[in-house]
């Protein structure tokens, strides 16, 4: 099973790397580009019988390991064979 | 407009990041994960009249600033307004 995951900083939180990166396009002649946020995407690879256990297990891992929940929100994005 | 980039490194590009994440995941006792690898994702707000547009300055921007064209792969997830 695979599944996909989003961790992004929360809306209030500051992101220098992705105002560097808004700099960097604007200096390159990419004037269309407004702001630009990064965050983070993991692709797990999971061994579970079905797909509400494996969400339930990638929550917690999400909660845990993945993000830092003062700082940042998750996503499982979606969950499939 | 808003569009999200999803960059990932070569399928065949070793990636320790997520090999410390699933060794991680199995010592905190989540026995369901096989593999993870990490990429980045990217929302870039745009000024842009059209998606067609937008999409090619992305994926202009994509090649010369966001991924490593060597070692990573993008894909423009969604653009919209």
């Amino acid at each position: 099973m695979k599944a996909l995951v989003y961790v992004t900083l929360k809306p209030d939180v500051l992101d220098p790397q992705g105002k560097a990166i808004a700099r960097a396009s604007a200096s390159l002649g990419y004037d269309a580009v407004q702001s630009v946020r990064q965050g983070k995407l993991f692709e797990v690879s999971l061994d579970a019988s079905d797909t509400e256990r494996a969400r339930t297990q990638l929550d917690d891992l999400c909660a845990k390991l993945l993000a830092n929940p003062v700082i940042e929100d998750y996503e499982i994005i979606r969950v499939e064979d």
